[in-house]
C-alpha cells in the first residue's frame, strides 16, 4: 500500500510519499509555501496541487492522510478552529481534498501525526509505550499506548503543552494560564533571554552567553516538570523531543532529564529515556501518510 | 472462575471473593486489623489467614490477587518499599502466599486494583477511557486506556497523586516538591482549614462554615488542575474520584469540574465527566479479585 501525506503548517504545506512496508519506506519529499494569507480556498488548492504532483513522481497512492495544527473533528474530517491559519473555523479538509486527490483522506492533528512518524519510524521505533513533545511556536505533543497512537476525546489526546507549569503563570493564548507552552516554547526561551528568537538564544549559548544558557536551562528544567507530569500518568519507556526548538539539543534535555529525576520518585525513572526526534522537518507529512494507512484498520 | 482478593492496608486487611460472569459478582467481603507494628511475617500470616477463612465461607478459588500500596516489583510478585508499613523493603509478598493460600497470586498496587474495580463494577464501566484518582492520606491512582488498565514501567503508571501543582511547592514525603498529594489528601485539606482532620472539615463545610467550605474549594481546586494535566495527556471520557476525602461530595468535585473547564481550552471537555467512585472501603479487595483473574490473559 502506498500513501500520500500532506502536512499543513502555517507557513509551509509539506507532503510525503509512503510504501507502507516494514518499515515503511518514504519515497518522496516535497514542499511549498502555504500562503495562508489567500484562504481556505485556495490553500486547499495548493494542497491538492502539491499532493497531484507528488503523485505523478512517485507513482499512485491508495490514500492520503492530512496533518493539519488546532483541534480537528477528526471524524467529520474538518478544521475546528487553527491558530495560525485564519478563516478555517469550521471548514471541511478531507472531503475537498478526496475529491480532488481521487483518493480516500483521513484528517489528524499535525503533532499526532509526527508522534507517528517518529514512533514507526524514528526516536521512537519499537516502543510500545511513547510521548513525544513538538516544541516551536507553540508546544503540542502525541502518546502512543501499547503500540497505538492515543486518539481520545476526537484525537485531541496529547496535548501535553497545556498542562499547566505554574497555575498562575502567564497568560496562554488557549485561554489557560501557565501552561508548559509559555515555559518551554520558542517565544518562551526568547523571552527568558530577552532575544528576537530562539534560534539566536540556541546560537549564543553555544558560544557560551550565560544569559542564553540559563534562558535554554530554565526552559528546560520547566519542560521536565511537564514531562514529569506526563510520566506520572502514562509511564512510557521513552520520551521524544522534536520541532525547531529541540535544535538546542542537550543544553534543553540535560536539565529536563535531571528536572525528571528529581520529580518521579515513586517510578523506576530510570527506565523513561528522553532522546531527541531522530526525523527531519517531513515528519508531519510522513506520519499523515501513515496515518492514512492506519486509519484504514482503526 | 472465582477469585480471592486481598487488599492490604496499613490499618486494615481486607478480602473479597469474586466470581468472574459478566458482569463479576462480588460474593464476599470481609476484613481484619493489619497489626502492621507485628512486622511483614506475622502480616503475611494474618492475610493468609483472613483469605483461608473467605476461601472456608464462600467456597475454593481458583487464584488470588492482592493489593498493596507504595511501588511494587510486580513481575517479581516483591514490595519494594511501603510508605505506611515499616518493614517491609524487598520483601517476597506473592510466592508466601501462594504457598499459604494453594493458588497462584498476582501482585497489583492499590490503588491500581481499586481502579480496575471501579472501571469494571463501578463509576467508570462502560467507559473505554478511565481516569481514577484516590484521595485519602496520599493520593494515589490509576488510568484505563481502551478498556485495559495502564500498567506501564513496572505497574506504577497512573501515579497522577505525585504530579507538580506547585513546582515549589511543599515538599512530599516522595521527595518531589509541591506534588498534588500536598494539596488534595485529607492531610492537606486538614492543613488548609487549621483542623486536626479532614473528616472533621467536611463536617463543619456541611454545617456551613466558612473557613471549611474554602478549605475544600481550595482542595478542589488543586484537584482540578491536577485533572486537567491528566485530561490533556490521556483524554478520558471519565474521571473517577474515590477515597474517604471523595465523602466531601460535590464540596471537591464541584470546584474540581470548574477548574477543569477552566484549564482545558483544546479539548472538548465537556465530554469528560468527573464523577464520585460508585464502590465502597472493599473495592481494592474486589480490584486485586479481578486482577487475579485478568492477569492469567495479559
Amino acid at each position: 500500500m502506498r500513501t500520500l501525506g500532506i502536512d499543513l503548517g502555517g507557513t509551509n504545506i509539506k507532503v510525503a510519499v509512503v510504501e507502507l512496508a516494514d518499515p515503511p519506506r518514504v519515497l518522496l519529499e516535497e514542499q511549498d509555501e502555504t500562503h495562508a494569507e489567500l484562504g481556505p480556498d485556495a490553500v486547499l488548492e495548493r494542497m491538492a496541487a502539491l499532493g497531484l504532483r507528488a503523485i505523478q513522481t512517485a507513482g499512485p497512492v491508495d490514500a492520503a492522510g492530512v496533518g493539519a495544527p488546532g483541534p480537528l473533528d477528526m471524524e467529520a474530517g474538518k478544521a475546528i478552529f487553527m491558530a495560525n491559519l485564519p478563516g478555517w473555523e469550521n471548514r471541511p479538509i478531507a472531503a475537498p481534498l478526496a475529491e480532488r486527490l481521487g483518493v480516500r483522506v483521513a484528517l489528524i492533528n499535525d503533532v499526532r501525526a509526527y508522534t507517528l512518524a517518529e514512533h514507526r519510524l524514528g526516536a521512537g521505533r519499537g516502543c510500545a509505550n511513547l510521548v513525544c513533545f513538538a516544541l516551536g511556536t507553540g508546544v503540542g505533543g502525541g502518546i502512543v499506548v501499547g503500540g497505538k497512537l492515543l486518539l481520545n476525546l476526537g484525537g485531541t489526546a496529547g496535548e501535553v503543552g497545556h498542562m499547566a507549569i505554574e497555575p498562575d503563570g502567564p497568560p496562554c493564548p488557549c485561554g489557560s494560564r501557565g501552561c508548559l507552552e509559555q515555559y518551554a516554547s520558542g517565544p518562551a526561551i526568547a523571552r527568558f533571554a530577552g532575544a528576537a528568537h530562539a534560534d539566536d538564544v540556541v546560537a549564543a549559548a553555544r558560544a557560551g552567553d550565560a544569559g542564553a544558557l540559563a534562558a535554554l536551562e530554565r526552559a528546560g528544567t520547566n519542560l521536565g516538570i511537564g514531562i514529569a507530569n506526563v510520566v506520572l500518568a502514562v509511564g512510557p519507556e521513552r520520551v521524544v523531543v522534536g520541532g525547531g526548538v529541540a535544535e538546542a539539543g542537550e543544553l534543553l534535555l540535560a536539565p529536563a532529564r535531571a528536572e525528571l529525576v528529581r520529580r518521579v520518585r515513586v517510578m523506576p525513572v530510570e527506565r523513561v529515556s528522553v532522546v531527541r526526534a531522530a526525523l527531519g522537518p517531513f515528519a508531519g507529512a510522513v506520519g499523515a501518510a501513515l496515518w492514512a494507512g492506519e486509519s484504514d484498520r482503526s
